[in-house]
């Protein structure tokens, strides 16, 4: 951009290394710094406002500034400002507030373990797997399966788990024993004239092969997302999740829920197992937990898994696992306060009104466009796919970074969306009113044209 | 514990699962619930009061309840509750925080990667180094060498970096191109007579034979922290590091400090690295970053290193790596008002004198005492290590549990400590005076004898 970098932005161009960022980018542009932010709107250090339709990162799902929630932040972190739960400690709002969980569980679990992000409870996952399998004397079962264009996390490990070529190629990745299937992506990969069953039956199909090549007694667990987002806002196809369990069940295989995204009301309902009827062995959650305010995630374990853990606590002896901030008394005062809130606000009510009405609006509004291939997603999780052709489904070319510039067009107009490739997304915080969502969609809608004169 | 457990403990009891704890012990005893702190004190749920001399997690470097960072995380999470750094974003409070942590790094570094931890932190590290070597063309140059004892996290990755069996063997760890070389244990590993700066060689002998054993050009990294923590609370002997860096040199081998400990004063210089006199490559930080109060990690990245990825920048493109609380304006804002406090408070001085101060007492305490066999660390970071015989090296059978008997009277008596097997650490908080730790030295004397007749 031509104008005048600010002071702030300065400092953080030569300073900061930005996370899933273009260096060339930041370079060439500088960074938008960020001042403030209220309910669904963010203000930047020039003043410029804008209506936050990503929710931050798909997590601010209560708003900016939500006052209890910044009033048990701060009273919390006066009170007992850490403690830890290593070696039989804890403090008495990470009781509280494992309790409140565990009570929100789609399906009955036993416990909850704590860390402070998506990665981190993903890593978790993991490790617990691989002792439950060791507890139960099968040591051969230990690979994991997950999707082409999952997103579960940065690790090392959880980023191996990531079906995203960029994040594997230049990072040696994936390492462990890690294998993908495709992804569910009806409207890209499907063959022309299937039915979404049928396609969903094809991935069955596909998922069982690999099982049964490799062996099923050397799959552990397979990893779902229930809309899939960082990979380019993918719902499943219709039957998907009823094509899939009966398999996973056949071969002793856990299912593994990353609600990361999909928890705490984002397609509508608590949890996104709910909106598709499958049923969890293990659920990550982080991200609307708190609503972003404070770093936490939380892995819910079932019954089947945790009773193997706690008959073998002998040969277990100390967990050897954990973070310094599992467990911090000031994020579960944070998630406490949350919880309560999605509770008192109805917000999976709202949620389950207002993503149908952004997703007609949406269609109404630019379903005809000759360069919007397709609209879909669930709830609050919605993504726009634009095309060079969309009768053929020509791409453009990628060096035109189209979605990249309609994201750019949308924040001049004072509207934040992501560009996932030429897929913009929606995840708006899910306080959010029918005025709001319809400004985001007319912001949008101009934002198209700006780029792309329809 | 025959006491009746209270409700909050119940409540912990049955939904939480505790990192680093034994299930049968929480089954049996139930948890310490904490429920407030103020300076170097909490208090429990049932109004006792201890003194803290771990500081958490060796983390609440400042204390509990310090006015000035509790005040920046309720202004800051009213201003701007939440936002991220993907994609060029930031905020003003993460830029500065980010110029702030260069501006304090020991030697000129390019660039900060924030993160929500110490193991994301060394994730990161690992992620950077890879890509750092395909940049330069160095395919096969990967493999990471860490240290028995060594702890670097519990993410898959860095608990394979991690060098203590209980985190390996049920976890089937370590995963990836990892070695180990032994721990600089002096104490325990030394062979009679040999003096700390020949067991000093003899390590970099051994560590040398490694490299060259699998090939100069295969290994990337050298993984160190300062004073070895959580693996038994071990300092480099004499020479140590003035040994082993000429070798990485040599060898075009990364030095990476994990600073996580030993980073913000508490060894009595403001880095690790500082006390010791080597420089490192990468740099991890974490805990006192925040003195504990957030969630936050920082990795710093010297120009060897940053020059080489922004150079390649065009094949990088889009850096495929970050966490969703990677720069969270909160963190920062605690962060800056942390960095504030130890300058404006002289806590790295404070250190400088305490810190021998606690030795020599702890010295003049137990130095005879026939059980007591080892005493040793630096700054407030100190070890006291229990035998059977400390004429022999001689160690009690690991079935009577004597470092967790003498942690459990420690407590009675109002103060925390942790027990690393038979080693009792200390980490207090880094403010603490001279009367405080008399309060320390003399309650933990007195529990020592509580469990061992002397
Ligand atoms: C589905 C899913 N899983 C895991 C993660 C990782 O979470 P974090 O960024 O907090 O590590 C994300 C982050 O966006 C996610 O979308
Ligand atoms: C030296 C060192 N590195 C890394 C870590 C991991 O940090 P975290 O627990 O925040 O993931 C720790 C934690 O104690 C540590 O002591």
């Amino acid at each position: 951009m031509a104008t005048q970098l600010s002071h702030v932005a300065q400092q953080d161009q030569r300073s900061q290394f930005h996370p899933f960022t273009s260096i060339n980018d930041l370079k060439a542009e500088g960074p938008t710094v960020m001042a403030s932010g209220s309910g669904v709107r963010v203000r930047d250090v020039n003043g410029k406002e804008y209506l936050d339709g990503m929710a931050g990162l798909w997590c601010v799902n209560l708003g900016y500034g939500r006052q209890e929630i910044c009033d048990a932040i701060a009273q919390q972190s006066q009170r007992l400002s850490f403690f830890h739960t290593f070696n039989g400690m804890s403090s008495d709002v990470v009781a509280e507030c494992s309790e409140a969980l565990l009570a929100r569980a789609p399906v009955p679990m036993s416990r909850v373990f704590f860390g402070a992000s998506g990665s981190d409870a993903n890593e978790t996952q993991l490790k617990l797997i691989w002792v439950y399998n060791n507890l139960r004397g099968k040591p051969e079962k230990k690979k994991i399966i997950a999707r082409w264009n999952a997103y579960h996390g940065s690790g090392v490990a959880t980023a191996s788990l990531t079906g995203l070529p960029g994040m594997h190629t230049l990072f040696d990745l994936p390492k462990g024993p890690i294998l993908h299937v495709s992804a569910p992506n009806y409207y890209r990969n499907a063959p022309d004239g299937m039915s979404e069953r049928d396609f969903s039956r094809q991935l069955a199909k596909e998922l069982e092969a690999l099982i049964e090549r490799e062996g099923p007694d050397t799959i552990a667990a397979f990893f779902v997302e229930a809309v899939m987002g960082a990979g380019g806002l993918i719902p499943p196809p219709e039957g998907y999740f009823e094509e899939i369990t009966p398999i996973l069940k056949k071969h002793d295989i856990l299912l593994v829920a990353d609600e990361v995204v999909s928890g705490f009301g984002r397609l509508g309902t608590y949890w996104g197992s709910q909106t598709y009827g499958y049923e969890p062995d293990l659920i990550t959650s982080a991200k609307g937990v708190t609503s972003g305010y404070f770093p936490m995630s939380a892995v819910f374990i079932s019954p089947k898994v945790w009773d193997v853990i706690e008959a073998g606590a002998d040969k277990v002896g100390v967990f050897g696992h954990g973070y310094t901030y599992s467990a911090h008394p000031v994020g579960a005062a944070a998630a406490l306060a949350a919880l309560k809130l999605i509770d008192d606000l109805k917000v999976v009510e709202n949620v389950a009104d207002v993503g149908p009405y952004m997703m007609q609006s949406l269609r109404d509004r630019l379903g005809q466009h000759p360069h919007v291939g397709d609209i879909r997603g669930k709830g609050l999780m919605l993504g726009i796919e634009l095309m060079q052709d969309r009768g053929t489904k020509q791409t453009f070319p990628m060096a035109n970074r189209t979605g990249r510039q309609v994201l750019k067009a949308a924040a001049e107009r004072g509207l934040i969306t992501r560009a996932l490739g030429d897929t913009l997304v929606f995840a708006p915080p899910l306080i959010i009113s029918r005025t709001e969502v319809d400004e985001i969609v007319d912001k949008f809608a101009l934002a198209v044209d700006d780029v792309l004169k329809s």
